[in-house]
């Protein structure tokens, strides 16, 4: 079997933001536009039927549905031997990094359990957090991605996101298979995956799988 | 996480058959009864969506299907460490074991690659193909269940079938999670899962989700 690169639970509203505007410390996943005089609840109403499941990897309660949505959770860490991530998933600071003693929005014990590459153009060592090692890259998609298939050791590798991640691989054409979870909310502005996931047709087939949750599943694998 | 008992990728008709009628050496599924001037053929009728798929575990060559029903297929190894079955999936011979060299239905290189318990009233010394050891037990659901358990060192439980095993587990409530593939064909008469998975709804939540392959997915899980 050979090892795949994959997109995996990345989870976007329906018009194909997956974060507002203004990533901060304190609002990873930034602001989002009044909708109907509600301003979106980040990353909630992205991942809320994620956050049910059994399988969600922070789950601090027993319990938790076991239906469709479970097993896309489920494939998050399925066969994944290492994951590749932008610094804005990392943390919200940019430039030269100012204080080293920040490890990250993941918490002592991040929920990746493998390798972690982050892609940066401002170096760092790497460091361990539980059993989940961050390297720090400056390198093009391609040499990342080498990078990780050796660490991966024959398992797949998670293409994390964010938003700019997904589609610098996308760009480069180096994925194999897409999950990506559609919100029944719209966002307006930030950070867009596409305005149209029908620009992958060309290259990927595609089933779309509405969940009983209000979630609506995109797949895609290579034609 | 506890360790579950599991019934995965079961594939049944629409009327509720896992197989026809009158199992025979060379006909492991039974024949089915003529609907529409044609005998259903088996498995295949009933299997095709699986064998279609990326991770079908008897996939010979490469390629394959990365959609809903991969996610399925997949997981039938996922966390599996052992499986139970009936004698009638193990080999169509009733009664005292007539020739021991034949070592069932699955081949040199069976797709289980655990322990696999085999309910039976006959004796036999257990064997290895490949890296699936068969063992023989006269014992009620229980206490083949606790043997399983034991040997699955800690994964999952997964009840293998055929149809008269997959009910026995359920008359003894001893199922933690369901997943059934109900195939667009009609069989008839033979082996009987259910007239209708609603008599399930009192102990299970359920989920029915329509694949574009034509399957329907039942899946179901503890209330």
């Amino acid at each position: 079997m050979s090892q795949l690169v994959r997109v995996q639970n990345f989870m976007v509203s329906i018009d194909g933001f997956g974060a507002g505007e203004g990533q901060s410390l304190e609002a990873p996943f930034g602001h989002a536009e009044p909708r109907g005089g509600r301003v979106a609840d980040l990353p909630a109403d992205l991942a809320s039927w994620a956050f049910a499941t059994a399988s969600w990897p922070n789950r601090t309660q027993p319990g938790g549905t076991r239906g469709l949505d479970d097993y896309f959770v489920r494939d998050f860490a399925h066969n994944i031997g290492a994951e590749i991530m932008g610094r804005n998933k990392f943390g919200p600071q940019r430039g030269p990094w100012e204080n080293l003693d920040w490890t990250g929005w993941w918490g002592d014990t991040p929920p990746f359990h493998t390798p972690v590459f982050v892609l940066t153009h401002h170096h760092r060592p790497s460091f361990t957090l539980a059993d989940t090692t961050f390297h720090f890259l400056e390198a093009t998609p391609a040499e990342a991605l080498q990078q990780a298939k050796v660490a991966a050791n024959g398992r797949d590798v998670r293409i994390g996101g964010g938003v700019a991640t997904v589609r610098q691989y996308l760009e480069a054409d180096l994925i194999d298979t897409i999950h990506v979870a559609v919100a029944p909310i719209e966002i307006g502005r930030g950070e867009r995956l596409w305005t149209s996931h029908k620009d992958l047709l060309d290259r990927y087939h595609h089933e779309s799988v509405p969940s009983p949750s209000g979630i609506t599943h995109l797949i895609f694998w290579r034609r």
